[in-house]
């Protein structure tokens, strides 16, 4: 490719990367959440999976960490995030371990829910000799059906006794659900006082599977950092990373992020400088994970690069950009390779936020730069109809509208929306 | 059936109306824009539509008119609905004639379309006999596209030509796009100074077509009305029937409803009952004609009632109604049949508008009533899955959702999302 850039979708591998790196940051080969000092993962397949697959992960510290959490804004949260949520409230500095299930989502469940959630906190504490309020916990699955706990029990018990540093990548694995392909990143930070290391593991590809409430991300990193700062740092990089995906515009019961710093590496952040380039690294972080997640969206069979540009403030361009990557009619456009910009301006119009029409301009382009240009200054330009068609076509689309108002601009990342939608989603029986 | 409800889609039609009518109300067979004294429309082809359809309507009444209308939210408006409004601003007590073309929606056509909308209004005044300012323009097609004039000049000569009383139907028919049936609705009403009927005529089935800038409805009376409180009632009815339906969530750059009252009834409305049955009357109307084009959504297997209760305000209830009737998630699950109710629950926790989930209740049932509990205040019930999925194999589903909060309650009309949307929207080109 012209540019240099891979093709999907492994973009979670290092030899694959599209970011660009900063200054002291290197992508590791095969990083996860077990690159970091100090974590190790353990897996086991314990039933809850219909296909007999790995479906419970055990993640362990051997130092208490400080960890922060966003999690979904959907008010009908899981039990596993309600519970999490109180966790984190009380002992945000003396974090030790994450349990995950993936299968059953624990959402909508009722107290049942709830009491499950606990029993799986008191479970993991018990085999890895820590206190219950040392453990989050996380489920990915079927909503509305309750977790089976002996089950939840033996499984726990087993992923613990294979606690290994090189569990990482099983653990990306054991967490998917309909992903299609595990999601895994790791990266390493030359500071002033030394190195660190982060990692991640993600799932999730749209609210994808019948009854599936599902995009989890767990990150780790062994520097030096106190629970507020790092609760800070991970809002930001959200809000720039997993915040600015869409597949279907659906929010799960059970979206979260969560971060885990164990301070193994004893290289502390509190020259400025330091802190900046921690914030970067793990925007990065967070920015390969959230592109992997749409990468492999379901029925997905293009990656569209959104730039809005021009706009009066930050807010206006992303509510815009939202709008564009959630309506059907510009989604079923790119499905089907049609360069119908006219959908790209009325759902910009209906956005909820101040436009002027006439200041409008539009163009398009293969993989992330624009290169032809549809409507300048609110008039439709007399553009070639087959170029437009042949960039509609490729896999990897950028569509960049300047609203011509101010400074502000935000990327956005989102799929087309196809036929392998509505087979996974309506013809799928539960 | 059991309640004596008919089967989809012709609810347009008196035969077949599944509205509760009111007191005084009744509904004429093949009523339409010419039903209320006084009105003449004339339809004919000139080459807008591929197919060689009629494509262009001229509608005429013999005398001035009050008229309302109220237009999309969409901040990208068509050129003929700025130019609509700006002559509604200056005349809207002196309206005389509706020019409405299908084919194409001359939006986002800069200046040229403007000029377009302009020229329309005075080909139909210099045809008619009448001055420009008091032609109302709509267009309703494919977006970015120009108006070719010569054809509209020669279509709106000789749809001047054919104007008749017995026109209606006809020009339910020349402005459909991909509707499958045309659709349209008069009534007569019993007020205390005598009677008046009011009439009208409606397109579109979701943003349907590619490109195609879709709904847009006229309506007609013969009642005595100014036009201040003609647009009031418009407001009213259009609130709670037009705004409340939606097949994929897009709004169109040519949204309008516009109704012109001609008075030739001679029957006034200062009578506070009386103007209290007129209101009634054009909602009826509107609702008639807004669950018509649900009905003939795109691609669309099934029709949806949602009902939510509860509410704290009609505002919250609205909101849900809206995030739970636009949600792919939600919309799958209807056409898969597949009762799947945690995406209705967590479509709802993610509206942006308080929600306590353990109070939200939920059921489902055939038609427009709810048979099945599957929610009880946030926990969920032990119900019979084999009566859910016959409920949500049906081709009329209700779904009651009450939020246990307060007593505001509101409907809500839409359609499943299928593989035809997909076909559509996407395999089709432009």
């Amino acid at each position: 490719m012209p540019d240099g850039r891979s093709t999907m979708p492994p973009i979670t591998r290092s030899s694959n990367v599209t970011e660009q790196l900063a200054e002291g940051l290197s992508l590791l080969d095969k990083g996860s959440i077990c690159t970091p000092t100090g974590f190790r993962a353990g897996t086991t397949a314990c039933g809850l999976k219909q296909s007999g697959s790995p479906d419970l992960v055990v993640l362990h510290s051997k130092l208490d960490c400080s960890a922060a959490a966003v999690f979904t804004r959907n008010l009908v949260k899981a039990a596993p995030l309600l519970v999490s949520q109180e966790t984190l409230r009380s002992n945000a500095n003396r974090m030790r371990a994450v349990v995950i299930n993936a299968g059953i989502a624990n959402a909508c469940t009722g107290d049942e829910g709830l009491r499950a959630a606990h029993q799986t906190q008191q479970l993991a504490a018990a085999a890895l000799g820590c206190e219950p309020s040392q453990v989050f916990v996380l489920s990915t699955g079927v909503i509305g059906v309750q977790l089976p706990m002996e089950r939840v029990a033996a499984g726990i018990s087993a992923a613990a006794d294979k606690l290994s540093e090189a569990g990482g990548l099983d653990a990306a694995t054991a967490i998917m659900t309909t992903d299609t392909v595990p999601k895994f990143a790791g990266l390493k930070l030359n500071l002033s006082r030394g190195q660190v290391r982060l990692g991640g593991i993600a799932k999730g590809s749209g609210m994808i599977h019948p009854d599936m409430a599902t995009m989890l991300a767990v990150l780790t990193c062994d520097a030096l950092i106190d629970a507020e700062l790092l609760h800070s740092m991970l809002r930001v990089a959200v809000e720039q990373s997993f915040n600015r995906i869409s597949v279907d515009g659906d929010t799960s019961t059970n979206d979260t992020v969560v971060i885990f710093a164990n301070g193994a590496s004893g290289v502390g952040i509190s020259n400025p400088q330091d802190r900046q380039q921690l914030q970067m690294a793990l925007i990065t972080l967070c920015t390969i994970l959230a592109k992997a997640v749409v990468a492999d969206g379901e029925g997905a069979s293009k990656f569209i690069t959104l730039t809005i540009s021009g706009g009066a403030s930050e807010e206006q361009a992303l509510s815009i950009a939202r709008t564009i990557a959630t309506s059907p009619l510009v989604k079923t456009a790119f499905a089907g390779s049609d360069p119908n910009w006219g959908r790209i301006l009325a759902a910009a119009g209906r956005a909820g936020v101040p436009l002027d029409p006439s200041r409008l301009s539009l163009a398009i382009g293969r993989e992330t730069q624009p290169e032809l240009l549809l409507v300048e200054a609110g008039q439709p330009r007399d553009y070639d109809q087959q170029e437009a068609e042949g960039i509609f076509s490729a896999a990897r689309i950028a569509v960049s509208l300047d609203l011509g108002l101010g400074e502000a601009e935000v990327r956005f990342w989102t799929t087309d929306l196809t036929h392998g939608y509505i087979t996974i989603n309506a013809d799928y029986h539960t």
